[in-house]
Order: C-alpha cells, then structure tokens, then sequence
C-alpha cells in the first residue's frame, strides 16, 4: 500500500534523529537493565493497540529497535496508513532483552506520537468525504520532527501544505501589515514578487477581508488563503476567485465545523491541530519471554 | 520567581536545538519575507494569549527571536509559571520585520507547546492541592524535546521523575518478566543491585500485585511503583509499604481520577499525559507595525 | 540593491559551513602566522577585482573574516549583483594581522567561486537580452554549497530551478524509462501523481520526442522540459505546448547557441554550466600594512 | 594500479560528507522518485564518460550509491587515474530505482568535478613531461573538498603541496609586508622561526625580488617559492639558489607557459587553476532498466 | 564476568567518540601506511601487556580496530576487570595491513588509559579490603571521555559517584560559602531543596568542620561528606551522623592513607586521583605478519 | 611572552570541544545550582595553584567561563609557559554565582591536565639542558585533545613531533614487518616514497639494528630514530648518520635516563610519558564571596 498510497519517510537524518533521541534517553547507559537483566537474555515483544486508530511510524518503530541493537529484529505485522482496532498487534520484535527495553520506549514515544497525528487527520479527513476539499497541515508541527509528522497526516489521508519557509511563499497577515506600512500596494507587490520567485516556487497569499481577494488574484497567485471566513462568506469568496486560484481555508476549523467549510467550495482546508494538539495513540510493548514464560498477560 | 521557585531551562544545546527547529523550518532562507519585505522594515509585535494558561517557554520564544537576528529585542512581560487570563500581552518583540516574521513559527511552535504542558499540569496540580501527593511527569515526552517538557511541568506546578535510563533504575513489568524468565529471584535481585549500584542511583521498583510488596520493599527500594491498583488497593499498598520506601501510584490517572489516587496516601502520583497528551496552547504573535500602523485587527 | 533585486544569502548554517571550511584550511592552526607574525601586528588589506566581473558573496568574505576573530572588521564597497573593472576595490578589512592572514584563502576561496558564478551566469543573461526567456540553472551544484552557488545565480541575474528533490518534481529520462519497462502509461502517472502530489509542488516533466508533449501536457504538468530539441524543434514545441505550461529548454546550451534557443519563444533556459563549469573568478587580497607602509604594490 | 601509484581517498569524513551533500539534496525525500516510481522497481545502469578524461572519484561514486540505499551495488569499470575515452563505460551500478535516482545528481556532481580535476591535472603534467618539474596544486580549493581534490590531483599525476595551515609553513608577500612593517628582519625572523618550528615542519618561503633570494635561503629554508619571475629570472633564481633548497615557481602559469616555466630547472610549478578553474567534466547515467528495456538511446 | 559483575560500556555516543579520535589522529588520510604498504598486505596481530594490570577497554580497542575498516576482526582473550601479568595476550587483530596500523595508535592510546585507571583503582580497593567502605570516583574525568573513565573505575571494582552535575546534588564549600554570603541558613536551605527536587535526586552536602554535621544530617540529606577530616575526625563524625544519611570521605586520600581512612567505618572514599592522575599503561601491539614474519621479537 | 615564545592554543573547534565537556558535564543542567544558589548572586574567584608547576591552558581555563555565561569574566594572572610556586594565583573570575560553580570542574579538569603535562614536560627539558638534543612529544595523547596537549608541552618548553598521520610520514617496526614480509627492500621503499610523497612531507623511519642505518639514511631520510638504543648505541648511531638526517631516540626515556641519552648527540628525544602519564597538577578554585565574606578559609 506505501507502493501507491503514501509516500515513505524521508530517509536523511532519520538515522540521526533516532540516534539523537536514544542518547537524549539514555545519555550513559541504561541502568535498569544492564543492573538487573542478565547480557544473554532474549526477548520477545508485541507492539499492540490499547486503543483503535490509523497506524504511522512502524518503520520508525522498528529502526529505533535495530539501532540499539542490529541482533534486534523488528518485523510489522500492518502497513503505515492501516486502521486497526483496540488489541491490534501492529509489529513483533525480537531481540536481546536489555536492547529491547532500552530502545522500548523512544520506539513507543516515535510511533504513539505520529500515530495519533494519522489518526486525529483521518477523522477531519472521513468528515469531509464527499466534498472537493482536502484537508493539509500547516507548519504548526513539533520542531525537529516536521519530517516524520508530515508523513503521518499523509499515513491518515490528508495533504501537505508547504514544507518550510524555503520551499512555497505564504503571505500572511503579519507580512501584509508590514507591506502596508511601508506604503507598498499588495496588487503591485505580487506581480513583482511573481516575476522575482523562481518559476517552481507556489505563490500563496492570506486575506481576511473580500476586498482583498480581486486584488490579490488577479495579481497571479497560485493559491488564496480565506482567514477565518466562515462558511458564508467562504462560499462567497470561491465564487469570487472563480477557479482563478485554489481557494484554502483557514482558521476556526475543528471536527465540527469542518465539513461546512469543506462544503462551501474550497479546494484545501488547513488544519493546525492535526500536529500541534494530537494526543499520544495508546500503543503499548507486550513482553512475550522466550524461557519460561511472564510477560504482561 | 523562577528565582525561588523553577529551576531554569538547562542551557547546554538549547541553542543548537532552536538552530536545528530554525533550520528545519527555512533550510534555504525564507522566501516569503526575503520577496515581499524590504530589508529595511522593522516590526515590534507582541506575543498575545488566545486563551487562558500557564506560561512556560517564554524565555525560549525570546531566544528563538534573537537567534535570527541578534539586532532583534524580545521582552517578557511575565515570567515562566505565571498563570494568564485570555489576552495577556507575554512578551514583546522588536526588531527587523524580515527576522521577526522568519521566527515567528519556530517561537511559537516551542512555548504553545511548553505553555499546554504547564497548563495541563497546573490542572491536575491542583486537582490534588490539599493531599499529600505530588504531580511528576514520565520519560513519555517528546523526542528531542524532553528538558523542556520536564522544565514545562515544573512550570506548571508538577514534579520531574528520573529524566532518563541513565540516572536512576525503574525496574518494570518487562524487566520483572524477563527476571523470571531467567529464574532470578525479585527479591534477590534487588538486593544484588542495590550492592551494586552506585550509591547516588534511586532504586524504584514496579509492581501489580499486592504480594510483590513485601519483597520488593524488605529489599530495599527507594521508591515503589503501584502499578494500576485504583484507590482502593492503592490505600492498602500504602499501609503495606509503611513508609519504608516512597509509593508512586501510575496507571489510570486522568483529571477525573487523579484526585481519588492522590487521597490514597500516596506519595507520588505520575501521569503520562502531563507530556505524551498535552495540546499547544493556543498563543500568537500579533504585529505592531512601526512606521504608520497596520496590525492584525 | 539586494533590497529589491536579490534575495539575501539564506542564513541557516552559513556560519557553520565557513566554520568547517576554516577548520578544513587549518586544523590544528596557522603555523606560519603565528611563528612569523606579532600578534600584537594589525593589517588592513583590500579585496581587489584583478580582472572585470558581478560581484557575489562579499557577505561571505566579511563574515569568514570576523568568524575568525571578532575584532576584525570588514566593510562591502560595492553590494552583491554590482559589476565591477578590473582593478576595482570590493572590500576592505581591518584587524589582527594574524587573523586577516589566517581567514585569507578561505575567504577568497568562497567569493571567487561565488563571483564566477554570478559573471558567467550575466553573460549568459546578457545573450538573451529582449527575449522571452530566462536563465535558470540546475542542481549540478558544488555539494555542500548550493545555497550559496543558487544565491550566485541570482546575483548574476538569473533564476533559480527548483532547489532539491524536496520541493519540486522534475521527471526525467531515467524516470520516464523505469516506468516504461514497469508498464506504466505516462499521461496516467502524471495525473495520479497530480492528485497525489501536495498543492504547492511544482510538476515537471521532460521529454525528448515531438510526441511526448501532448500526452504530459493535457495530463497537467507546470512545465514541460524539451530536452536537446535544438531551435527549430524548440519552436514547434512551443507551438505545441500553447501556454498550457511553461516550456524549458535544456540541453546543448552554450553562450554561443543560447539566443538562438531563447528565441524561440521557451520560458527557461537552463544552463548546468553555470555552476559545474564557472572557474573562480580572479580576487586577490592586497595587505595595507598600517605602520610604515609594505604591502603589495 | 591506486596499490602502487595513487594514495587512496582518506576515509575519515568521507561517508560525513557524502551524507551532508545527500541531505542538501534532498531533505526531506525525493518527492519524484516516490511519486513516479513503483517502490519494487529495480534498475541497473552505467557510468558513462560523453567526453574523454582522466578518471578520479570513482570510488567516491559507488559510495553515494551504496550510502543511499544498502541494497545498490556499484562497481568500477576502471580505477581512478585511468584514462578513457568518450563513450567509455566508467562503472555500473545496480539497485533500487528510487535509490539508483535518488543518488545519480549527487553521485554525477562528485566524480565529475574530481574527473574535472584530474583531467586538467593530467593536460599539466603532459606538458612538462621531461622536465624535472613536478606540478603541485595549492590551497585554492573548493571549501569542503579539499581531500577529494587533492586526491584528484594526484590522480592526474600532479603532485600536493601543503594540506592545510597547519602542516607547513609558507610565509607569502602579505606575511612578508607585516614582518617589515614591524620592522622585523626576514633572515633573521627565518632563523628564529626554523628554531621554534616542530622538526617536521616543512619552512617554505615566497620572493618576488632576487636580492630576497640569498637572505631567504641562507637562513635555511626547504623551499623558496620565486613569485611570478618568469622563465628568464626563474633561470637565474635557480642558480642562485644553488640546490641548497627546493625551487617553486608560482603565478601566470598556464598550459601555454607551463612548459617554458618547468625548463628553467625548477622543482615545482604550483598551479591554482587546478582546483579552482577545472570544469565538471562531462559524464552520465545512462539507465538500462531490467523489465522490459528504456534507457537513452 | 561483565554479564554480573560490570554493567557494560553506555553505547550512545562511542562510535562518535571514536571517529572524533580516529579523524584527530588522521584528518586526511594516514600517509605512512599509503606510501609504504601495499593495498593487498595484510597483518595479524596481538595487544601485548608490557606490565602487570587490570583490563579495562578491551572493547574499545576492538571496536576502533573495526571501525577503520569492518574488514579487520578484533577478539579479545581476556574480559575486562581481569587481571594479568606482563606478557600476557589481551586480545588479537588480523585485518588489511594498512587498516590495522593506521588504528594502532587510537586504539592503544584508549585502552591504555583506561586500563591504568582500573589498574589504580584497584589497588585501591585492595588497599580497603575487609573495611565497610567503598573507593568511589569524582568529576575529575578528562574532557569528553567520562563515560568511559567511569566504566574503567568499576572494572579496577571501585564504585562511581554521581555522573554529571544533572543527576545528583552535591553541595560543596563553594556553594555553602555563597549561600552563607546570601544570609541564607544551610539547615533550611537543604530542608527546602529536599521540598523541591525530584524524588529521584540524591541530595549530598560537604562539610568541613564538625559543627555542620547536625544541621546538615537532621535536614535530610542522603550523605554527608566530611571533607579533609582525617582519621581520627572521621570516625568522630561517623559516629555523629549515627546511621541517618552516607558518610563519604574526601580529601587527602592517597595509596598510603586510604585504609586508615576506611578503616573509620565510613561507607565512601572518593578519590580524584583514580582519573586525574592515573598513568596510561604500558600495552603494545605486536605485529605477526603473516606472509614470511616479521614481527618485534 | 606567547608572542614571542609560544604559539597560541588552535582555535579551530576549541569552543565545541569545551561545549561538548560542559555539555558531558551537565547534560540538563546543574542541579545543585539551581537549588541552592539565589540566581541574582554573583562570586569572584581565583584559580589558586595548590603545588609548583609550569602554567598551560588559562586561557582554556578562562574560555570555559566565558561560555557558560558572557556575563563571567575571566581575567589571567600569569602566561601561559610561566613557573610558579605553590600559592600563586594563576587567574582571576567574576561572574554569577551559577554560572561561576557550573563551569568550575570543567574549567579545572582542561587546565590541571594541561599545566600537569606542562610541568612534567619541563623537568625533562631542564634534565636535558645543555645539550644539543629536543625533547618532543609523541601521538600518545589522551583522544579528543591532542592540540591542547601538544600545545602544553610547548609551554613546557618542549617541541612537537608530528601531529597526525596525515602530516608527516614515520615508518615504524611494524611496518617495516609488512615490508619484510612483502619482499620489499627497505631502502628500495624509501626511495620509491620520497618519489611519490608531496614535498612538504617529513619522512621518517624508525630502526632497532645498527645495520639498518645505513641503508635507511642513504635512501634519503629526514630523520632517523633509534629505537632502544641505549647511550652508547645511540653514540655509534650518531656516528654514523653522520648529520646526514636528524637523530631521533625513542624508547626507555626517563627522568632518570633522559639527560644521558641526551648527551650522545641526538637531536631529539621523544617522550610518550610527557602526555600519556602526566598527572593532573593541583590548581583549585577558591571562592571570595562578594556580599559578605564566606570563601575557603
């Protein structure tokens, strides 16, 4: 399913990042297991679901595993992007006990992490169903973990927006009060802009009030950004665009009132809570011991 | 007050970590500000509460700032702990609008998050004001992140548990199962460890059941973890215990059952959701322009 | 004139790429300096054009200067972008003698690459003068210093493409074959791919046959590349094409066949040779020594 | 033939280096290659020279390969210092596509500047055959390759000077100028310096007067370097150095001089063009794609 | 033996470490064994002890080995924390000639180190046999190699002290000296501190005269140190603490006094020297060249 | 006087060394500090030399203050290179009283090596006054700081070997081995190396026999070492190279020893002890509390 539907992680500095948050858990060792756990104990383990959801980051899972550790063999039993229920196991491991539960936990914290982002995005994403719009990120995501989260709102069937401040314009509210006070005409300003940016830079511009939005399209934009328009005049403002631009979205989306948004027209609505408010997917680590038996049952 | 009252931010990498949360987030310059603002510009904003909380971070939104530019100035108005109605002013900011605005995600991005975690903390520290147990966060924090979340609960009221695999042992479920798969006796092995461990290391044990108690607590832990006992067999795992070592309760706690736990007499009540749940709170930077006004309204 | 014309140099990690190229250029430090020269010796010294050339990277030469020691201070004379004569003054630079002649090649090493760039990317902007079409350069860039290679361009007058494989999709032969044999129909991918795609990624695709074009345009693509087309099937192309995407033409451009293809009416030009076959430009620095004269005159 | 003639690649760094340049193009994925391109599709294809030269890098090109994707193999057709002609096969490489694409430009801009390199070396040393003159390259490198171009150079049969700063001593006219400034003596300062300096440090000196000469070299230095002397008084330089140090000419050497200059008896002619003013040159992947055929023809 | 008696080298971080030697000891390459041997040879050898000792590093040394070149296999003969005589075989090498000889230095340098730390360390440690006190180690680590300064401490059977200045306290005449500056009483300064730290941090105090026993120990700390006391105030002062917190003795402690000093009944003797003054010792490595001999004999 | 006598500490990396130490040091903060100490206090120190010895790494000292905190000022008493008795102050800081105790161990661990290695370094130089021969140092230094140590036996007024592997070639016994067991003449290899080696390059090649002198310093040599000589060999030796290359003994070099291997004629004793078994000389910290007294006394 990754072969078609969803791009993987980004590879560079995923190794690095895995890296830097197994030394920020462990700076000189893992006490609790080099104290009690015998060096030649195995284990083997089951990632599980204690609650239903949309998995992401079981690649991220399993790498953590093998970093700690390359005897530790981490298989997934679902694909990013799979929705599961309650009791699921998503991923087997299987390994020396003490990489096991050093790695335990950064392994966990990575997964649950972006597991509740794919699972938070496919409930904006199922009630919009339907509509023509799509519901994309922002870039209101943890810092240094951009990558991995956008990858997740992908694993739960939303869109990117841009990546960073390098890759797409955005003019927003701030920008345009700046331009304003320097006694600059947006109109005039996007034309120039468009003729200065690089041919594959995407040209977006936020309004917040339908006077600007004549201005701001015909001056070339890629895309509009309707800040907190409501319903009504968002179906107002797509009519003004008139395909000329795609028209987003923005501002006072939740679960509620997302798909009277999606239904006004809109090509795009963006969603900050998907990354900045998701909460930790309930995974857990279920310790199966190879010799004799234990474990968490 | 971060006087008497929170440690400071540790500093060592927190400006690596906010050049690496900068460079994520514009790797190649921001093309926005860099096509539409003269350089000249300057721009003073103020960093506005949307909604009531408790602020943690704001010394790092500052930091943030001047990092871009050392020509930028950022001000707090209040100090990390205090607690803020909707619309207080947080700090202020002054400086190149180019370096404002390239900033301006990455600032928030770092105190909404700290500022949620310090809000929901304060939340359940409160929940138990008057018991004897104290609030403390779990190694379910962000990766990358997590002497900030642990300064962030502190903010707002809670306690720091160990802050990693290295400083302190907490043998859990998993290690116990493995224990016994090897054979090993518990009681045995702790006492083994406690010979073994340095003497600056805290010892704490998990259990989940009421005969694990006694053996693990005759050994002699310096703290014993009540794994998902609710309140009842909670109160009797304290008497059992007797004082001989700390009791921390884990498991099940919620805002609605936190403060029931807390009345069990138990001297430590830990909660996952302090870090691994929080949502970012919802703050924003809003522009002042200098020369002839604009802003946000 | 960087204040309108070009976008500065992106600053996130520009220190540390000259740090490692200081520490690259001595690593254990400058042994000839500090066994022959006072340390209490000051210099003032001059970047000087030693041939006419567009001027790039002067901030990269200052900046080298004062990373190695901050009591050196060194002033632009003229701004990135700015033409020069042979014999004309850059920059001046005033400080530890030990410091200045320590920074010295590094420094020249960086702005003489940078100031070819940008003088060989203005001829070839010169040679399309009153066309239509714009010189935009490529990814066979000096690893480790695209940022400053793409920013040369710019100073040069011309575009940048696309920065990375991260920001834009550019189909190449070797894609267009891998699908081929994988049974693929490319006006199929290339919607799917449209769909698929984040909002704000620009889609190109290149082709090398005449017949090629319909099927990737009507599937909407932003720019179509001809590759090795030669003017007059570059005409037909764009007749082709009709506006439905932005033409660039790439292959075989040289300054002598450059206007010829520009004439045709494409969009972009892109020329590799701007920077995988700029040689550095020739800048030297001329020491002022302050008390009692020497120097290289 | 690297067993007996050419030192190799020095290792520490290499894969850092390689890693960074990956990162910079792609930093967060290849979005073509995963939107095109079926995760199961392997590729095969070849290194192939559309210019003829001298070989260097193509270890380095294997390596980005390998760094890429573990599952890629590449191998040499040749080893570096080899010359070939065009249309020669270089190397082959066989993996993934996604992983073969994802690599090709960073692999291509690697080996194309050190082939660059080693094949303007090569033209150098050609022309000075039968003299006693070696060619030596300088520290006009490019920052952040430096090893790697100083390994090409010797691929083309050129000879290193210094490495850094740090290894030897090379007091040039900028160094002279403070010494005189300070009103120091240069064969004394030499003499002092030659006391002080670690016993494997080579003491190389630059001139640009002949009565500088027997100051220099009777204070006892390895090698004299003669400043743009021309062939007459490089002759005369030479004799009046009398063997009792190595002779370096320096400055307006081309391939139209070179030979003139290296028949004045010299040891060494250094030239800067080696590094900073090669071009990449001309080599490309050409895909052979397995199911079904593709590729460029 | 490490399986129970010594918790094993912390990972996070040795691989870096060792690179970050390796690339000190070589930044470009190692220019003896390019030269002089051929790329084919290859060597077999052994790490020597040329005096009596403790092992410590064993791994270490191994590792370097392998990280040159995975190539090489390093095995070791004997377990560190074993003790051996001069002569005897630590661990043997067989790997590419070149590879072997270019990690030679770094790896004898670490393992050198590291096993004169254990080898002085336990000699302490005989030197209390029999007594109830532990010989612990300090801070005074060289730069950038604690963790494995540490590890050597418990190979010699001596005990570690706190880590860092993160994950204990350890209040020391300097900080009671500015406390007492401050107006601040000691007693209730620790009576506080106790409040606010996590329930994991061990809470040390230093004293040097008798009079602070009391108020120190009744405010709850978890040891006491009693600085330069001297045997006969020691047991004084062990016998004031009465079993209510640690008792740790510093200062003044050497080979020849360490035994009185445990002797007092306290139940730690720290000691810098074990660190900061502990010689390398004398291993070498002895080359067995395969094809004819060769060797050191 | 390190004007004239000394080249100062590389400066290349020295602060991310001292970061890295403090970040080892404190990887979250100093607990202690921010527990105890009142952040608005200030304190004045002084580094206090506890014994005699030969100063090294103030300024290091100094530096480590200044990074934790540009508001501490560090201000030297002596330079580095000078004696002193016991007592003396070597240095002077004032700053926040936090920021004074955090970085003290750090700032004391680098300079106590340091002055240690100095001051051993020169009671050999004294030993060996008078005679022709150098004491230098080797590459058996501690990893990590190989630049400060070798910096320190310049203040110790001794020489430096080679830095690297990279910067000059020294052809030992084992490679001699390889050589041998290659079938390849010693002297036919020399020559071959100093063909190809680049100009700059020292060459070296360490013999144990007399009857490998001969061939060794007819090949073209630029030092020969005697290993294991023993005085009266070492006399022969001397003979015998015949000023033809610089003598270099090595092997059984003590306090003891040194003066009499000195006066065969040698021109250099190198003494691995100078860095791999100095101790850490007694420097402390002893604090003047601003308001009010306190301090050590």
């Amino acid at each position: 399913m990754s072969d078609v539907g969803i791009a993987p992680i980004p590879q560079p500095g995923l190794d690095e990042l895995i890296r830097r948050a197994l030394a920020e858990d462990a700076p000189w060792g893992d006490v609790t297991s080099e104290t009690f756990l015998p060096a030649s104990a195995r284990a083997s383990a089951v990632l599980v679901a204690r609650e239903p959801g949309v998995l992401s980051g079981v690649g991220v899972f399993a790498r953590t595993m093998e970093l700690v550790d390359a005897a530790t063999v981490a298989t997934a039993e679902l694909t990013d992007g799979a929705s599961f229920a309650a009791g699921a196991v998503l991923a087997r491991v299987e390994g020396p006990a003490r990489a096991v539960l050093r790695a335990e936990r950064v392994a966990l914290n990575l997964v649950q992490r972006m597991s509740g982002i794919a699972t938070l995005t496919a409930s904006y994403v199922e009630a919009v169903a339907g509509t023509s719009a799509r519901v994309v990120d922002t870039r209101k995501t943890t810092p240094g973990l951009r990558a991995l989260e956008r990858y997740a709102v992908r694993c739960g069937g939303g869109g990117n927006h841009r990546h960073s401040l390098s890759d797409a314009v955005l003019a927003k509210d701030n920008h345009l009060a700046v331009l304003q006070a320097a006694g600059v005409d947006l109109h005039t300003a996007i034309v120039e802009a468009r003729r200065r940016l690089g041919h594959t830079v995407h040209l977006e511009v936020e309004v917040d009030r339908e006077d600007q939005i004549e201005p701001v399209v015909s001056a070339g934009v890629d895309t509009i950004m309707l800040d907190n328009f409501g319903p009504e005049r968002l179906r107002a403002g797509v009519a003004a665009v008139a395909g000329r631009a795609l028209v987003e979205a923005s501002g006072g989306v939740t679960l509620e009132t997302v798909r009277a948004i999606a239904e006004t027209g809109v090509d795009l609505v963006s969603v900050g809570a998907l990354t900045h408010s998701a909460r930790g997917l309930d995974l857990g680590l279920d310790l199966e011991v190879s010799a004799g038996g234990g474990g968490r049952e």
